[in-house]
């Protein structure tokens, strides 16, 4: 199936926009799982239960499981099985490499983990792009404008009047021949958001940011969304998964979950 | 110890700059190490052990690995194991992400892997690469003008008459408090790496590019060393490792690896 017809029958279903970023830190699960030999899947496991029939998708940082070491796979394919085929999700890698390269990554990720889509760095360009884009039913997220401080650093540099990220945009717009491409914009910027929204007419947004970062709901979702329409998928990884740390953490889980679903529904039925 | 001083001896005592990448594709190994389980691991050992004395360093691309799923990192961790102490490990990753995901990138690479250096995009700015230059003792080199075709597509967009590639070096020099700090720029263009030699002073440059990728060993080496000395890591993967296809792949690859050893050296010594 391709990614657009999964998430939009994914985000019809569900009534959900949310996106859990399932960036779990050994350090910072439950003290009750800390001390099992496979916590963090455990704790990955009891939160997809706790969330799935209420989200539209799960974002996986490559970086969380990594650092785990030669445990970090197992973790990640673990917890990657316990998602129902139904939802969305995402292998948040932002890989970048020559063309030859890249096309082992786009194998590891959409081939070996099975990851619906990725999101990809640009500043290497084309070719380092086009070996995610041409896995023609997968979603591939072009970074644009990040959620962090240091998006000041690049990507706002004027050229010919418009910041780089803007040229980003439209240059990959340029590839996008499968019409699975997306873009990251981060929801610290909304001012922003709601211009590349005009930009890009309905494609998909990965929208992080929310929570712990600061990005506000209304206004995000507001020029997220806009008049136009558009795909967007909204990620909060900390303001979720961490909304508890007892034995509970499942629980309350689910209902920051559900609270960020309610939230972004009334102002997406605001429009 | 510091990351320099490594550089520093091996480079001496090797009387070397040569850069063996070890991005070692499954299919491409000799028929007769194809069939069997681990022959990416066998591989990669006897191309560590024929070629240790005469190379600066091993440059691991992790897409490689990753590919390969679950075994992948056993492979990766195995033959980091085969290579001598003093010889310079570079984990070419490109990682770049938000300030609490890097520090688990860096965590991944630097503690748990145990490389000497590791490659990093700048397209995040400061907060994605501070969490590996944090590692002081850890080399890390920031792309700034890559070797493939895509570096034409943003990094040389002109930002007040400069392309964006010094706008990188320009920025990430002002991070350097631990001098750990170094540049990727590709053989595929001398002009711009000598004009950047120029810039970096006598920082450490990973210049990739040679051998398939058509990089012209005289150029680079003169316009990457220059005048002014500075520390480059010459890189050639598939003209070292594919050097050979059959059962005296190890022997070929150490003639190739002696040979760009030879050349380059030649290059140094008519500075």
């Amino acid at each position: 199936m391709h990614f657009l017809e999964k998430l939009d029958a994914v985000t019809g279903a569900h009534d959900s926009l949310v996106c859990v970023g399932l960036d779990t830190d050994p350090a910072k699960i439950p003290a009750h799982l800390r001390s099992q030999a496979d916590g963090v899947l455990h704790f990955n496991r009891a939160l997809v239960e706790a969330t799935a029939d209420i989200v539209q998708s799960y974002k996986l940082n490559l970086a969380f499981y990594e650092s785990m070491g030669r445990s970090g796979y197992d973790v990640l394919r673990g917890t990657l099985d316990a998602i129902p085929a139904e939802v969305l999700t995402i292998g948040d890698a932002k890989r970048g490499d020559i063309g030859n390269t890249a096309a082992m990554y786009a194998q590891a990720l959409f081939d070996d983990l099975g990851f619906d889509a990725a999101t990809v760095a640009p500043y290497m360009g084309y070719d380092s792009v086009e070996p995610f884009l041409r896995h023609a039913e997968r979603g591939v997220f072009v970074l644009a404008l990040t959620s962090n401080r240091g998006s000041q650093d690049f990507q706002y540099l004027q050229v010919d009047g418009q910041p780089v990220y803007k040229h980003v945009i439209r240059s990959a717009m340029e590839w996008n021949e499968h019409r699975n491409l997306g873009f990251v914009v981060g929801a610290t910027h909304p001012f922003e958001l709601e211009e590349i929204r005009g930009m890009v007419d309905d494609l998909p947004l990965l929208i992080p940011g929310l929570g712990a970062q600061g990005g506000d709901v209304a206004l995000s979702v507001r020029a997220g969304i806009a008049a136009t329409g558009g795909r967007a998928v909204f990620n909060s990884s900390r303001g979720i998964i961490y909304a508890g740390s007892g034995e509970d953490f499942a629980v309350l889980a689910r209902q920051a979950a559900e609270e960020l679903r309610t939230q972004i529904n009334q102002y997406r039925v605001a429009e």
